[in-house]
């Protein structure tokens, strides 16, 4: 995998670290590390599921962070949460890297 | 308040009594139901707070339903959830209607 030029080879053995950690849990389908344009820089889910995931979510975490920030000035995104029928999409936005963690609930009952 | 003519009296009723049961939770700052394109029919916000929030979010709503259902056609969004640093949005979309929950996490903790 090739990672933009940005990060450091540091930061990507915590990420590492961190997407094994959460793909342990429970339920857990994929995780996914981008920057905030949804370059990819880490993913379990299949190249097509990631490049989709990538294009769609980056573009929706950028629309709701504008939207916290036209409700009130003074505010910041940080924690996004999608659930639908067959799943929860979680994101996390940090500094210049988002965060995302797909999962079944049904597993996890 | 007006409300939509589709609305029926029995549904209002149960929508005042949802609306008193969540504005009594710790924390909760504001309650809005709204049908789906953002016409208000209740809120404990004043004017100005409601109409902008209504139609801030019941536009993204149909936004991440659009995607929910662009990721997987057989998906359906229930519940979205966007916490910031100031506060915590909950939107409940139900059949007709959204449910919208301000809340200020700085208050519960």
């Amino acid at each position: 995998m090739t990672y933009p030029d940005a990060v450091e080879s540091s930061t990507i053995a915590e990420m590492e670290e961190t997407i094994a950690r959460i793909s342990s849990h429970k339920g857990v389908e994929g995780v996914m590390i981008m920057d905030r344009r949804g370059a990819i820089i880490q993913s379990t889910l299949d190249e097509e599921q990631t490049s989709t995931h990538a294009m769609i979510l980056s573009e929706l975490t950028t629309k709701v962070s504008s939207i916290v920030g036209m409700l009130n000035q003074d505010d910041e995104l940080t924690f996004l949460r999608i659930r639908s029928k067959q799943r929860e999409i979680m994101i996390s936005p940090d500094n210049d890297f988002l965060l995302v963690v797909l999962q079944n609930p049904k597993s996890i009952e």
